[in-house]
């Protein structure tokens, strides 16, 4: 995954464009991924589909035609959706229009302009500080003209319709945690998906922020209705632990599975649902309300390379990518898996022996596999289910799950049907 | 407020009687306030309205002459509503009539005999010490008589009939925190609220503790079950936190609006309710369980001034008053304005940045005032009102309301009538 | 009670046999206990009552006919439910069916084979590794015949049919916390319970482990469904702090008791139910789920005497014993006598001086008793009981019923009756 990203790293992406598009026929080659294209224009819900961007090339050079900032060096140099400019002008004249950052002096900010036609330059500090006093010739050769909204849809069919949503925005130009580190994972997520059987229908999309999840939204609603479960990903190569952040319902499935792998696996956090962050913003708006939540390593705007030059190649780390693959899938084994089981021996314990299931030398503690027999026939009783067991055994999802279908196998356990509702 | 206190404090309050008529008259001179007489031996419940007592003076002199106590130095010197005594007994005989405090050997207690005719001094340890043996001459000139209990009512008429209850016992003599520095801030708050157009009808009660708020409850029953909300008030003046104990329910509005400005404003504290304390023992009786709640500073018992002429002018800070009342301002702005509204854009969030309440320039981090803008939208299902927003976000009340009134402003969020039930 | 557990301490008990049969006939004479006798082969749910085991000798001597091991020293020596064996054989073949414990390696752990016939010894590491090669005579005069399972029950009738029950395993050999203690702290209790009238029918159960309670459902499944709090006793006597574990229900009024109970009593620990431990397993199974806790010190496994020939006589401690019988005393009060008062004064706080439970002085903070009163008085509005009012207050359940008589006995309290339903 971290070669991929390398690759990406310096395509100038964009909410619209061929920077976006570019990046997402690369992913395919991992995962087919259905690509939509959005006219210009298009109302959704309260917002309109923008013109399209695209940039080949955008400098500051002084009348000596020295260039001070240059897009082909960085393309976080110009602010993202800056209309085409060729103008000359004194400094005094450019300079509301470069953004630094006074206390990371040597790292250029990432800023975009997309809903406000205008233009600018990020640059580090310490250059701005050295730019001679005089007139400087400035070029940015942009088009922002009616186009296309691009997204990527990967839809891996399950036994039901019921949807796993996974959202990644993917619209970051040359910044590596924030986003590549997600749309690399997601691909990776999927392509292994697509190995296997899956009880739900996963729908994996590759779509620019804010705008594009309002357009997936507007124009899908009937498949939004269908989303049982949702993950919004992103940061996920950084080397701070893993935080989940809650739906806005807070006690969905995918809240309490996150929540269950996470502290399963050691050092994490969990926070609850602010209305600030990714796309489960939208997601999460009241009109829709849909239990999706997000998973970073460290959260938007808490690391110090947040949206900056230092948001790198070097700043993601190959196992950091790897661990929040494995989070994610053991997120989804929980979604995919939990089901409710019935004690068809449930007045006493049965006798575990006589089944090969139990020691036969008393006296001395339980192990790890016949607590959770244990755990499972207790409380199988018809109103937990295995996740409900997990957390309340403090023991993992997967080792519960083990213990049911070893119980189901000889008899003592039977799983209960989805028609038959409440508490026996 | 603080020179009001120094003003009020030689006075010598009781239950009953013209020091308690002269504080509240002094108080009318802020705030309008209506003295109601209750004639005694009103059956008031369980009670019976006492005698009224009053007093001109109290001594005790040795054989000398010399007088080791004197009521006209301090009105705590003599056991509040003692009978008239006029004797002359050994100083054995005079010992058990005698309070000190031994481990504050410098301070008078306050003590009364308000149910139980009998008569008594309080004396500082120091001077028991010093008391020579011999014959002392006692002198109480006071008188315990058929007469009135006397309250104190301020009502100060709102859009509605249901009523905020404001209530400040105002019955104990030369003590500054308790009581004075309640009645200050409450004659205060007052006024406040006479000058703005209000919600509820309020209404501040000064009464003479335990006796006064049963009598008012016997005697105004419809207008008892006409609270919504209220406060008890009392040692606003100490240097401590301020302390709010929970109303009896103990999720009131009332006690979340309290709890979310003390918590908004630093150090606090947060209390369940006791059946001991002030009147809210009262209003939180069973028969009633108004949603009456209590706030001071320091609670009482908890300083070592309480009881004590140590609670004096000297002991009541003029910042501690103005912070008491700028609290209980922000608690009744909750109660007043707490409102459900209904965002209007519901799919999504809506495009603020068109509205010019949102950014031009993104990927910096949002600024206070858009937070509160995306907590009102993305809360307002119908279901949440603006003190549920504020206590989910950890903003203050006051900025949720600023930014409900700015979406409301630009056709974005309604204000959901109080007809409409449940949730949207 | 220290004086009993030293005269059953060696005497070797099993889930059958006379060693059973003996111990139980010892307690008879503190209180009286009827034997019941269960035939080999009956079915108890998915068990079957096992053939009756009784132990005469067991030894390990090497060709010189020094004994090495020897069940006349220990009788944890023989692996408990031995078949009977008379054979001679090399050290390598002895080995596997010796058991010790490394890490403790001066002990004799505590092992059993009671479902899968078999035979072997326990001995300390020390001694194993002192056995010279060669070959070894081995006898185990030990019987595995069609007999009986005994248990024993104490029922003590109340008023009502609703039973408490005590349930305490017996089946340990030398081992004296583990279950000593449970014995002769439940047998004591029993004694002192029938000395007193009782509201609920009170049975105590002396049973072997697991097999035992399994029985006694199985064939009492009626009186099962009257056991409306039950305790599970073990491991009393350890110097450890006393150690409540919650039902299966968490929330039953046993839980509550104990841990209110506790909580008073200074340091102590709370747990939630696991489905490992005691016959807390077999009560609180689905298809019982009776309300049924078990009250420890040290629970099984945390100590390092647990299972092993540390866990003697001098482990135990006199002064333990009693704490925990007054602590089982102190739940079974609360069981027996919660109930729900209404106040019939509720209109503010009645005037207790004139009833001369109050202070005739003023001014100084209220006393224990006074505080029990308005807590009592406060509360009593039909829907809190004596032990929420003692929650709450965090007072003592004793002080609040004392309160709560003192109430009735002046009039301002009424006993609920139990057909009375919800909150007034």
């Amino acid at each position: 995954m971290h070669a991929l990203i390398r690759e990406l790293f310096p395509v100038c992406r964009s909410i619209t464009g061929d920077g976006f598009r570019t990046s997402l026929r690369r992913l395919s080659a991992i995962v087919p991924i259905e690509l939509h294209e959005v006219p210009s224009g298009t109302r959704v819900f309260d917002w309109t589909v923008p013109k399209e961007w695209n940039i080949r090339d955008a400098w500051i050079a002084d009348a000596k035609g020295r260039r001070w900032v240059d897009f082909k060096m960085s393309n976080l140099h110009v602010v993202n959706y800056s209309v085409p400019v060729r103008t000359r002008l004194p400094l005094a004249e450019l300079r509301p229009r470069l953004f630094t950052l006074p206390e990371q002096p040597d790292l250029i900010p990432y800023r975009t302009t997309y809903y406000h036609e205008d233009w600018g330059f990020c640059l580090s500090q310490r250059i701005l500080d050295q730019l001679p006093d005089g007139e400087y010739d400035v070029c940015i050769d942009s088009s922002l003209e009616p186009g296309h909204l691009t997204y990527g849809e990967c839809v891996l069919p399950g036994a039901i319709e019921d949807e796993i949503l996974i959202s990644i925005h993917s619209c970051h130009p040359s910044l590596a945690n924030d986003n590549l580190s997600g749309m690399v994972v997601g691909a990776t997520l999927a392509r292994e998906l697509s190995a296997v059987p899956r009880h739900h229908t996963v729908r994996v999309l590759f779509i620019p922020g804010t705008i594009g999840s309002i357009t997936w939204l507007a124009l899908n609603e009937a498949a939004a209705r269908r989303v049982r479960h949702g993950l919004v990903l992103s940061c996920l190569g950084d080397p701070g632990r893993p935080t989940y952040k809650r739906s806005r319902r807070g006690d969905a499935l995918v809240d309490r599975a996150a929540a269950h792998v996470l502290q399963m696996a050691g050092a994490h956090a969990i926070r609850d649902f602010i209305p600030y962050g990714y796309d489960e913003r939208q997601y999460c708006s009241p009109g829709f309300n849909l239990p999706v939540g997000c998973l970073t390593r460290t959260p938007n705007g808490e690391f110090p390379e947040y949206h900056t030059s230092a948001d790198n190649v070097d700043f993601v780390q190959p196992a950091a990518l790897e661990n929040s693959l494995a989070l994610t899938e053991s997120i989804l084994e929980v979604l995919e898996h939990d089901a409710t089981y019935v004690n068809l021996n449930p007045k006493c314990e049965p006798q575990l022996g006589r089944r090969g299931l139990y020691r036969n030398t008393g006296g001395a503690t339980a192990p790890t596999s016949e607590m959770a027999l244990l755990w499972v026939l207790n409380l199988s009783d018809g109103g937990h289910s295995l996740l409900d067991i997990a957390e309340r055994s403090t023991m993992r999802f997967g080792t519960i799950r083990r213990a049911a279908l070893e119980l189901e196998r000889v008899g003592l356990l039977r799983r209960r049907d989805s028609s038959e509702r409440g508490r026996v």
